[in-house]
């Protein structure tokens, strides 16, 4: 198996946000096809179906930079799409053996779903890299703050406390259902597509499983035991599982800029020089007319990216209606929308993973905000703590009139408690309207969500062990 | 364990054609809503926070009749949901030592979104359960027709032989596929939703893990260990899931709708008079105005259902940003796309199933079309016939200006082989214009499809007996 | 003209939220189709296609309480659609001779297009009544605080002040060009579709367009001039014009959900209780359990119609690459997608009027919280005012200086200002952090919002009394 | 007024289908967001704010190809946007007192906003260009064909016969449509943006309103009378106009892949080697393996560009709810959908004008496959041709009786219907099975859809003539 060469450096005017995790453009492309096309050469020569050393001669020859995109990309107007002039271009630079190897029993659907796929491949690794380092610290944080109250709040208004480890705890979770996911559709799902003309493989003869099987190897793909060219599921199952990633990155980064408006301050995004490999100079978020801002620039760089999520994965999912044996603009029309997920994704998840490292976390003003409310968010503890005494009903009406009187005259909640609650004491009511009494299961649901990271982290290694698979069913010992 | 009620019968204007597996309406949703509530009070009676007999009195009051969807409807104009006023008009109806145990430790989230889980539920398996159906006779079709020869077709132009054998195994791994996928997606992440006010389960004290354990159990729904109410990767896996499945049957229902225009006439929808369950009286696809037409409706119903799920899963998707605690109207925007993709999803399904039980092949015309292109799709194989003899470009420039000739004016591709290529038998071409002699992979590719269906079937019997299961890792012996 | 009947009272579990303007349910569809028909019938009177007497006769008989439509449902499963089996009920209500101008010259598309642009034309109607309630709030706003200032908000940070009168000039101008937008839909493209079995109306021989153009009349619908059957781009300017009104009113929610969490606290839901028509009773926004939060519910309803909207109006345009003279499946995915736009758009319409005309405005807490920056927010403006004494790179260092201290140290801004700035007085550090001096055009651009509000008014009132007229351009004294 | 360069060449290895109108890479973003800071600076130099001379340097300064698009994207990291880092670069290259003119008054997304606005004037003239080449050649074969008969194919069945001229003069319609909407868009809707850091223009005191007034005039563009920075309605609009121009040529591209099935074969795209200025060198749509098939690639191209629009349409009108004055994220999340959007539709626009100027029309291919039919279609003709004699239904009746029997029996319908209408002669049978006697308004309607499309013609030069204007209203004489 020969390793496919990478992904474009993120460069360009807006790759550093959108792209970071690496660009997926023309260079890419051609190296991935160029990569497809050399491993069929070395198949077809180990199935013995080309000249010996041919395989060599191909994959020498198949290094993008000897290519021309702007001259490939012309003469694909006159077949909509550049894998014929591509063939063309290859199949000039070598002698005449090697060169009847090239494209043997392909056809240019198999070359370009092949190539999205070991592009595929290599954006889901490195995404799901940087969802990995991004769990990580989420699950520090987690486990960091599993007893730091803070103010919960439903529908953007203050409710009951919570903790923020049980928030990061939330965090967490999403990132390793989107990793669980993401793995298991990169093992089982990104596969090879060869059919040849019209799926049948006929101008290998017999051959073509064989070859099949040996090209999949050669690309470190899995063998889909028939090929997938108008199934397009893979396709769909893929773009979910990037959605997917995209929305667990966009659910964190939502949470982050409103727990960083200036009225809440409870978190701030770091400066984005720390350690984290992909950092850059400088320091982030500033603005030179407005120095008191501290701009959120990773979540607002995760937001871009995640909210061009849903409307690609709409593209892809409409695609998948694919006529007969090939589809007449149905296909094409999913290349650069794939492409452009799989940038989107690891470039959320690479933002993602330097945001919640660099995370600075305020407990204070985290307990700031809890006791600026003066305890209304415990008025149903209050009322849970005097029902026993005065009976359901009478003790919400009367938590219900002391917040009522409370907010309307500006006077301590605490004080209405006491002038309401006869018999009740104030070390009671004190301790009703104490946040850290009234987390509920916050600790344990905080410790379940680190047992499944470390579940997921296992599972993850594992599934990474066993490499690529077929799927729904291995085609085992079947008929060849 | 209850079992929850089912969907409503598919009844209404478009609910033949677009609700056809059955209907998510006011009544369904307002049934899970109460065996929601219902279960929650067994939950607390087991747990020993009712009274006894309390579930059994909630579970008896529960009942949708009872209630009027349009004065809650009007109600939940003051709270923006429904169960306020749900809750209230239940507890209305019990005794007061019941009464209390309703909505005990619940939030208004809690009970739409575990209703929202039974119906996905339900409708899934239902789904499921037609989508086996159409699978089986899919398979039925691959293994009739697996030498069944006839014309493959891409962008829209005929292209080289398959077989339709491979046709339907191409339709079979579809279904295989999304049946997979959406029965994984059922049994490991639709699962109860259970918080409280803000996901710490506070008003329930200690007991909140186990209450849940206990809900999740009555309600037949997978524990998921923690609270998920703003990490939506649930339902965006559900969706994808359902709209795969909505994929699979409209790759179908577009081959059919293409295959059986006049001009082709190769598959003809059945009249939809069979067996199938769900069938309607009368022959269906006829025009009174239009004698000769038999309109492909199954089809056109599938493609009319199929093409709204893109969409909606794009909604669900974008939703997943979700605030803090609870989302201010990105959760609210859920319920309906949600409740639609899976009406979509099953009356898809139910409707493939009908296509394709009755699905009339038309083996003679097939081969007519073949037959009738003059052996043009065989082009490639004469040329890989006459390479070795000639040299392949030789070939290949003989093959070519045959082929032009023929086209160009209308006469026998084979005389034109004949007259160009000397030395070559007419038997030999003949040979090599034979579209059974070229069919490479065709039968070993369906028999593939064919063992990964009977895969597929074991590994799904194999699901359903385990039941639903937590996700991504169980909680295991954790702290409670 | 006969007027059609309007859309279903907004009854059901969800209509509150999601269709406060008017449901688009069975009956209304029904009771379109019905509307269709009845006018072809007295259109075909007229043109003397019908016997005398028979418009009125189909009239009377086409009311939708008449039929079921359960049963029109299920035998729409034999042909795609509900019209064949409404014509053959409707025309077994009637005498023989009246019977047979029932759906003459019509194929089932036209009756379901035309019904759709019907309901299309209500919903509109009663969307634009919604939103110019909603305007006139917002003008009322931007007149009554056009000095009110206020903290500007970028990337959920503080920047520099604006005005309150401005934010909803902003509002008002959204809603505006929403209301400009989707008036000229309705007048110009809300059209008849009528062009039988394949657009020639052949079956009307030469009387098709005459007849076209008094059945346009009849039912109040501009005359395109031209069947637009597979021409779908009036459904999707349609569409368009829908999703931009739910954008309008989805921005402003999306504000007042911002400005209203406690931690800001400057806008606040009204109760709901006032004068419009459509108010519950009841206080709004109450939460028993949580007696301090006041939600935002009409805000939060908005975004849960809105946020719907985008990947509806996907599915609609989508739709529109429908084939020949009627599209297999494409055609049938737009009837549920175009009505629930049409019923989410006048929800969110309805919501909007109802939360602009209640927002309870603070300016105090307006005042209070821009105070409360100590001045950070006018750091801009300290350095213009420096500049041309200092020196512009000067001028910033130096305050920007000043801030970093002020914010590290926990002092105020103006305090670190004038220990930095020599030579520059307390008076003139005061006046440049006074918030009111640091406006810039917000006045004179509420002012042009508010002219061109008024221009608006005037535009759409012309355009209501001139009615519908065809587009592009009218079919004129052609060839008829 | 300066003009603003051009897109950039269609260079890359998937432009050629993507982006046959242009490309929009980062050398049109960065000279686009020079032109608009060079524009910036000559305007408050003519505003007084800014010294003599100071607009020359800047434009002579800011030309693309002096920045490094990498290095800029490098340093947006740290602000979310490539704005400041470009500011900072162009404000190195000049001169103190000129340097002190760049970027005044202005905020990054002033600079992004209204380059966004350039690319779309540029791009949607272009579109406009190609669009109305298309538009004209099918006008072309909408005259020419006004009379040639054809069938007419519903649900992809056999219907009634149409003539080519009047599908043609529904793609032309659809294309005029099309085109009006987005000229409106283009003219009156894409507009400058200049609001300053939260839209006041604070920072150039009372005069920011004029110097607005001159950088629209400067760049071209309208003036909207205030900024429209979180009011994203023009976006929606614009995008969904552009939509509009794809949907119009999909559904073009969508039938003529129908009808160039070989089974069909009425119409054949050219080979693109004509006149058409951005035309191929070779021959399209040919395959070396398969020489029989002739690739519609030009359909192809434009359904692969087509159908990315509605996602791309969806994802621009979700974020249209933006925050505050300026959104995090959901503004971010606009600019690589709708530079997509623009570079798709010129492409499709592109690609429709080739495939109409080019294309084959086959018009005895159209009459023999009617002929084909045995007159089947026509079998609603020969009932009302005998309805007034034997009666509606006894004639429905005997029609649909002969039809069943012909098609059961494969005997000619005419003999049948001969054998059973007793006292009909051959010549009155044989006159109702004529297409030609069966059109209706068929040439009425083509001949309707030419004078709409004169009319049409007249509008947009009218509006090119006056050239942008503000929308809704004027800001007029208002204050200032």
């Amino acid at each position: 198996m020969s390793e496919p060469r990478g992904l474009s450096e993120p460069e360009g005017l807006f790759a550093g946000v959108f792209a970071r995790g690496g660009r997926i453009g023309d260079g890419a492309w051609l190296q991935a096809m160029l990569d497809t096309e050399a491993a069929l050469a070395r198949a077809l020569e180990r199935a013995g179906l080309a000249e010996a050393g041919a395989g060599a001669k191909v994959t020498g020859a198949a290094r993008a930079d000897r290519f021309d995109p702007a001259e490939l990309g012309r003469q694909a107007t006159l077949t909509g799409n550049p894998v014929p002039a591509l063939v063309r271009a290859l199949t000039e630079m070598l002698p005449p053996p090697a060169a009847t190897a090239v494209h043997h029993g392909a056809t240019s659907q198999d070359i370009i779903d092949t190539a999205a796929m070991l592009l595929a491949a290599k954006a889901a690794d490195a995404a799901l890299g940087h969802l990995s380092a991004a769990a990580a610290a989420a699950a520090d944080m987690a486990a960091a703050h599993q007893d730091t109250p803070m103010l919960g709040r439903t529908l953007l208004q203050q409710a009951v406390p919570v903790t923020f480890g049980l928030v990061a705890a939330g965090w967490l979770t999403g990132l390793d259902e989107a990793r669980t996911r993401l793995a298991s559709v990169r093992r089982e799902r990104v596969a090879l597509q060869f059919g040849g003309a019209a799926g049948t493989l006929a101008s290998l003869g017999p051959d073509g499983p064989r070859v099949a099987a040996l090209l999949a190897g050669e690309l470190g793909l899995a063998d889909p035991g028939l090929p997938w060219h108008t199934n397009r599921l893979r396709i769909v199952e893929l773009a979910a599982a990037l959605a997917g990633a995209c929305a667990a990155t966009g659910k964190i980064a939502r949470d982050v800029t409103l727990l960083a408006q200036n009225e809440v301050a409870e978190l701030r995004e770091g400066s984005g020089t720390g350690s984290s490999g992909t950092g850059s100079p400088g320091s982030r978020g500033g603005s030179s007319a407005m120095p008191h801002k501290r701009n959120p620039v990773a979540s607002i760089a995760i937001l871009g990216c995640s909210r061009q999520a849903p409307g690609l994965l709409a593209t892809l999912a409409v695609g998948a209606e694919q006529e007969h044996q090939r589809a007449a603009g149905g296909w094409h029309a999913e290349w650069q929308p794939l492409a452009h997920l799989l940038e989107l994704t690891g470039s959320a998840a690479a933002w993602c993973a330097d945001l919640l490292t660099g995370l600075e976390v305020d407990a204070a003003a985290m307990r700031t905000n809890l006791a600026a409310t003066g305890g209304l968010p415990l008025a149903e503890h209050v009322t849970g703590v005097l029902a026993p005494r005065l009976g359901r009903l009478p003790a919400h009406d009367l938590v219900a009139g002391a917040a009522a009187r409370a907010t309307a005259a500006g006077r301590p909640f605490r004080d209405e408690l006491l002038a309401a609650a006869d018999g009740v004491s104030a070390q009671e009511i004190d301790a009703a309207l104490d946040p850290a009494g009234y987390l509920g299961a916050a600790a344990v649901f905080t410790a379940r969500a680190l047992a499944a990271h470390r579940a997921t982290e296992t599972g993850l290694a594992d599934g990474r062990r066993n490499g690529p698979q077929a799927s729904p069913a291995p085609p085992g010992p079947g008929p060849q």
